[in-house]
């Protein structure tokens, strides 16, 4: 936070937030703003999300003598500076001619964890050589058949990522209207990188990933998804067992929803799940990962690690989060208009001020470090 | 959905309707597209019925594997393409030429069951004969006395419709303010077809259907159905009975919004109970479909089929009704808007739709088939 | 009902009560109809009188063969045509030149119980005398000193009054804030009839009723009444018991808001209590009558009749007060608009609908009279 | 209330509130009435505070004779004639010239509790000066370290303070957006009185008050007190226990918003708890006052004296929180525009208005003292 001492860094992240979005609305092509502001069907669920966090209410704790918390932990016995992280986003390159690398930059200079993406512009290896050190996590769908990506789940082994991050909630692209109204394409110029033949990606059936908006995602296509089998089956838990035998990475199950399908992940042989509605783009009317995320934590107790997204938009919302259980969360669209906006430098702003007010918070609510945090911390 | 592959293909059922309302309401005189619209005295009923399926959410399940869910099922043991039915619904060359000819034309194309009105504008055996193969459940309602109305129903048996679903909610007309208003009227050159004298109808005391508006229902005449017996007595649980027996066709007993009387339907000989408010257009501040569907399903338990009408809008509320333990869902408005502006081939747009939009919540939810849906998909 | 057959006849008594209400504001000045439409402090009361009851949804009853429905009942024995009863308002001559005459007119010819008020601008043997054989109760304020207040109690009696009602709610007057910032007085002209020397009333610091307004009430005078003693005290229990034993007329106690309350009265030889809050013109902020009758019928249970006002707008409304247990319901402000608008027809209108509204209501939920109205028939 | 006879003095407090705030605003400068009006962050929890009271309802006592209730109580063992005291509130010279002296004479005039706060802008002598008999109590921060501050109070014992008020919320300042927004300075001429040496005040490090907005509060800074050491650790139980042995003045600690913090207050020799949010400045998105209250009073019993401030508008809030268990009430933002629109005669002015809706709602409700207000008066 070198240079944030001015009048506008006292503001609030969720105010800023707004600042931020408004900024990125105007910079960005219409098209590019909408696939990233938007949710599927009616978006519900992305409406819902941050009203979800901000309906608990915080329970204080006085004179503990607290004035500067500890916010560093480790998720996966990798040590990371705070409990926030970046989530996966697809086609970085389209917020800022930097894209992954601009990002894995700011992760690094701030030591926050960054989850790079199967659908990311820049290669795997080109993200993680940014700064070898610093922890990032792969964020996996399937591509181009099981063999290729096994393929890929290995080069992400050997490229330094630390733990694979297997998104489960996409056996079919979400209904994105947005997208569908403003006929949403891959921008010219820009490729899937992690894939086998970029200039094969867009007429590739058996990319469930969001560029395959960029071919023409349309009701006949999802008829096809429907009514027909010749398409590699979405994965199962199966292909959870699968990917936590292929490499030493702990896997990690992103997407999911229910404390039962928490528990089944973990006999699978996940180290741990984390609770996301895919920032209100998958299944629409979904309960909110707040909600969530209570009934996950309750199924898998102790046994392994929780992380949550959705609607994390202040450090406010990130201590209710870990007073519910989370280990981790993770922060999505306030880090896109950061990137958006200012590129590697817009991100290190956000996640700054992100960790800046869950300290805050944390000292006037008097607790030492995150691992303090107690479930007592908060009431609806 | 041959035709469908568009963008507007892309919009959600919800605001399709929106924009099928729109346009109906255009297209109809102001009178038919109230009396299509409105529900009784403040609306109260009518309004909340979409809001009661939309405080539910769902929780998906993941990893299931699931691509292509099988919306399949039968209802009374006679097997349709989906769980979604068309209800009865009056006086359908009012909303288009075709009528009842072009709604059964659309259902047989999508293998959907059609539920014809005694008030229908086509006789009931040419509405029949239009796809004889297609499922037909015949509503009925008391007319011109018992002997005629016991003939209707084994004229029905003979043409080949499979289920006798009665009316049971409509003891005297609700108090429908805009066609008060409007002073609507059967509009010149309709008939009620399958009445002994179509130029007696609109003076036919005993009927208690829509029609009667036509004969300018009167606060005077709604006084003296209350303050005389010179009329046909209201349905009891002994006309369940009579039906029951008066044929081999399978009784429905619609408008049920109470545990208690629907196991009492089934003691008379009803093999289903049909949850329904009437569109809203009777008992105004009853409780809404979603909430007495509840009640119903706990107190029938697998006894008996239960089906439910009254702000089904998208394939996601039936999904949430199939989860609440509906065994069909029945889709009225969207249906009519169909009608209004596109003919039989509006019907099917609207149907298909709506099957999409099942079948891809389904797979996004991780359900394999209809009798798959559990309980525990849906929250509040 | 004689000349209501007309199209604005079929409109609900909901929409009704708010187009009287417009009529009334043109028709009289400021000040008198903000006496009649107002509330005390904040009218947080006055504004959730009608919600409370709304907020209650029907569980309508099918095939129960009811056609006309029985209205009729008996309140402390005395037969009335139905359950809604006209409550007791001060000064109707404001409202209308014939005031309470008018009143006692039209309960007359639609056999509705009438409570005339001790501030009536008519005395109460002339009210009487309109229609000697039509139900009529007496509601009681202090007046002049207790010697003064039990001559008016005989004279009642002798007048054919059928009960006392002893307002109890009243210990000091609301702080009514249109009253104060329109400097509300009594009109000249007008006398309180039933006080001993008219032209001295407006002085009468014993008086704790709306009259009260007409002398200035200001700060000062409310801070005379909380500090000093030099008046005759509020009434107790003590009074109940020597109401009860003076003369052969059952008294009623209105206002009781609580349960603990209502036994107290009961033990202190009351016959019924009346609940209300007082057209939430005194206690702002209270609960609203629909809550407090739960309250009161649950404490009272079988052992006395239970009444109701504040809020009720429609005969839908007094059917769910019926169901919460009240046997009768008291309907003001809609029956004051009915009296300044139309006079003695006005009145009578408005009382037709609401039970036009009842029956009809009754007749669609499958009850066959007031007596059969039962609790679960309502649900929240 | 010897000039309140007329018409404006009859609006009710939370309505005069608003008249008076609106009078503030025109009256002060931007920064100082943002200063007094705003809360932190997303001023959440100033918003809530008095709706927080507000959702409560009262269950009036009818029938118990009471006129002229008595609203004398005893704080700590001191006198006071109402339950409704002044809490701290800093530079109240920056409101009115005669700051603190005016607020002093006010409540001497009408018999209220005043807590006299550290930041004050008349040295504590002098404020004790202008009514030694009246009832006043004494709010500490730390200053200038632990010798300076321990001489602090032993002076304010010496001036004759009643008790020592620890607030302990402030372990750092909340972050007030609008102070940041606006600059927010201590104005030129006015002084921290009870500090060493005034002139050092804005570039004091150590103090917590409100004052440190005047020396350019800036993310910066706030960084600071979260990530070094080098200032002097926050209070904990220790200090409570130390300020108890100190002198003979009871401790109060204010800011307490648990019951197991309250219990461990009492453990440490405070004796009494102040239930606050800090007025909303402090943590944002915390329970409101209303809410912590109940949870307070179910943890201390009947062992000591609990207090409560935060958005108390009304007499009738007070009568709420009384009913919930409080002792006495603190009103800061009334009492602040009082001061700022009239000086002392203002301030009386907004006191004799609470205490006369306190006595008008007391007399409503039956209830003949504050210490007869029971918890079954209130409900939600």
């Amino acid at each position: 936070m070198a240079d944030s001492d001015s009048a506008v860094a006292g503001l609030l992240q969720t105010q800023l937030t707004g600042v931020l979005e408004a900024q990125a609305r105007e910079m960005l092509p219409r098209g590019v703003f909408d696939y990233y502001a938007g949710g599927s069907e009616t978006e519900t669920t992305l409406r819902e999300a941050p009203l979800a966090w901000h309906r608990w209410r915080l329970r204080p704790r006085m004179l503990s003598g607290v004035a500067a918390p500890n916010l560093a932990t480790t998720l996966l016995g990798t040590p990371v500076a705070s409990p926030i992280g970046v989530p996966p986003w697809a086609l970085q390159r389209m917020a800022h001619p930097d894209g992954e690398l601009a990002t894995a930059d700011a992760c690094a200079r701030t030591g926050t964890l960054m989850t790079v993406s199967t659908t990311a512009t820049v290669p795997l290896g080109e993200v993680a050589a940014v700064a070898p050190q610093s922890p990032k996590w792969f964020q996996l769908y399937q591509v181009h058949g099981p063999a290729y990506t096994d393929d890929l789940v290995r080069r992400c082994a050997g490229a330094g990522y630390r733990a694979l991050v297997l998104t489960v909630d996409l056996p079919v692209l979400g209904r994105r209207l947005r997208d569908l109204a403003n006929d949403f394409q891959l921008p010219e110029g820009l490729v899937m990188a992690n894939h086998p033949d970029q200039a094969d990606v867009q007429a590739d059936a058996e990319l469930p990933g969001p560029a395959a908006g960029g071919s023409g995602v349309s009701v006949r296509r999802l008829d096809q998804a429907l009514d027909s089998a010749d398409k590699t089956p979405p994965w199962t838990y199966a292909d959870v067992e699968h990917f936590a035998g292929l490499t030493d990475l702990p896997v990690v199950v992103k997407g999911v929803l229910r404390g039962d399908d928490a528990v089944r992940c973990l006999e699978a042989g996940a180290s741990a799940v984390w609770v996301s509605t895919h920032g209100g783009r998958q299944v629409d009317r979904a309960v909110s990962s707040a909600v969530a995320l209570v009934d996950v934590v309750s199924s898998v107790s102790d046994h392994a690690e929780v992380y949550v997204d959705g609607g994390i938009r202040s450090g406010t919302d990130a201590l209710v989060a870990l007073a519910l259980g989370a280990r981790a969360v993770f922060c999505g669209r306030p880090v896109i208009w950061g990137l958006v906006t200012g590129g590697a430098d817009g991100v290190v702003d956000v996640l700054s001020r992100l960790r800046v007010e869950l300290a805050h918070s944390m000292t006037l609510c008097g607790v030492a470090s995150v691992e303090r945090v107690s479930r007592d911390l908060v009431t609806t």
